[in-house]
């Protein structure tokens, strides 16, 4: 590792393109950062923005009910199966649920597909943040200061999902905006071209449109998106595309006793 | 699926960023490409530009021996581990040692790092061509008829490598030029993306340089270019970078008996 002028190390970014199960990844003295932009980050950040007062993420229906009403009061049930909502649970997975008269001063036991598993892969960390566009500049600001970045797209189903590659790069172009000598690996080379493609063609090719509508366009073409449109929940992706939305990042807190615990911690 | 207006079945492209083994692909009815830049396609596509009748892939350096002997007269022993010659073969893995001399009328056995895994992960498919940036029109030209394209890069020890993505990248731009409405997976995107900024970036900042040191300049920059500038085989990034260069489809032959036989099919 080298120092750069500022005798600061030399930041490390990496990039997972989608969870990588096979072996730990020596990401213990890391930072990771968790993406699952359709729709479980996307949810976990504007719960957080809405007042949640802590979100546990866990892998299983059951342990998810038993973590809910292991409480109390009980923690407010949450999450899906492949898009649709879990019979019994308060809330689905959109973030329009997730609205302060709802979720104000409670807190959250969430289970998803594919962003939970995410999380579970960088378990070992030392700090976990989950990211969204909703809050990108918030995630970059508390970055900077960390020599070693490390980056995991949930995707779907193990398949490389091109909304969270989306964000993955625009987490590292900005990155690389304050700290132009940091190392990249090439996941995160590749993602940082998938966002470039998006802002050189994507957004000039939507003309006029605010970059909330471009971004979601780019978002629909996406593996994650037409998986959205299918089951109904177009609006979503719009609302998972509302660039620096929310000011809050988001990450696992000092107890995680009994499943992940992440509070919101304004960053500016 | 669905016919375009001549009737033609339309086309995927899918792209494996790294080769899957979790399970079958279902490549059974397509046409498997596999990439390995830097440098075992690179060197199976020379080999067989220079006169090579056959090259056995084999995964095992035992296997290929075995292989090599079992012949009459005996097949040349080719291939690398970590980037160096293996004791007792012939010819490494440099696409400089494949010269018509050396390889003209000859049959190869060849046994690498990690392309000789991707091919096998494919081994299903109704066809095989292996590819590089030294017959990329050719390729291209051959895959236009296909309706399943299932693009393999072979990766670095599992880790996705810049340089074969930008390969896959570059089929699916091409292809998608002939078939606008080719339906592509998001790792096909995401690779098309990461080619698109060395057209657009890479190249022209390289200012007045011929696009082979242009593109060589990109492949520099990945994780197996790293490797080899490392073990001393700068050069060969240089040979690998040599687009269309060569006129030839190389290809699984008909008789794939006792390993993996690819034969040489001029396409133009």
């Amino acid at each position: 590792m080298e120092n750069d002028a500022d005798g600061v190390m030399q930041q490390t970014i990496r990039v997972d393109l989608v969870p990588d199960f096979r072996s730990a990844r020596n990401v213990e003295a890391g930072c990771a950062v968790v993406i699952d932009v359709l729709r479980a980050t996307s949810v976990m950040v504007t719960a957080c923005h809405h007042g949640a007062t802590r979100i546990w993420t866990c892998g299983e229906v059951d342990a998810a009910r038993h973590l809910a009403a292991a409480a109390q009061p009980t923690r407010l049930l949450c999450g899906e199966r492949h898009c649709r909502p879990i019979e019994g649970f308060t809330l689905g997975n959109s973030p329009s649920e997730y609205g302060p008269s709802v979720v104000g001063g409670r807190e959250l036991v969430l289970t998803t597909t594919n962003g939970t598993r995410a999380i579970e892969s960088v378990a070992s960390a030392r700090r976990l943040v989950v990211a969204s566009f909703l809050n990108l500049s918030a995630t970059v600001q508390t970055l900077i200061a960390e020599p070693n970045v490390h980056v995991v797209c949930a995707g779907t189903d193990g398949e490389v999902s091109y909304e969270d590659v989306l964000l993955a790069g625009a987490i590292t172009a900005r990155l690389r905006q304050h700290r132009a000598d940091a190392r990249i690996d090439d996941s995160a080379r590749i993602a940082q071209s998938a966002w470039q493609a998006v802002l050189d063609h994507g957004v000039s090719s939507a003309g006029g449109l605010h970059s909330t509508e471009a971004l979601a366009g780019a978002l629909q073409q996406s593996l994650g998106g037409r998986n959205l449109i299918r089951a109904g929940y177009q609006q979503d992706i719009l609302r998972c595309a509302q660039l620096d939305a929310f000011g809050q990042v988001v990450e696992r807190g000092p107890d995680p006793v009994g499943g992940f615990v992440l509070s919101a911690d304004s960053a500016r």
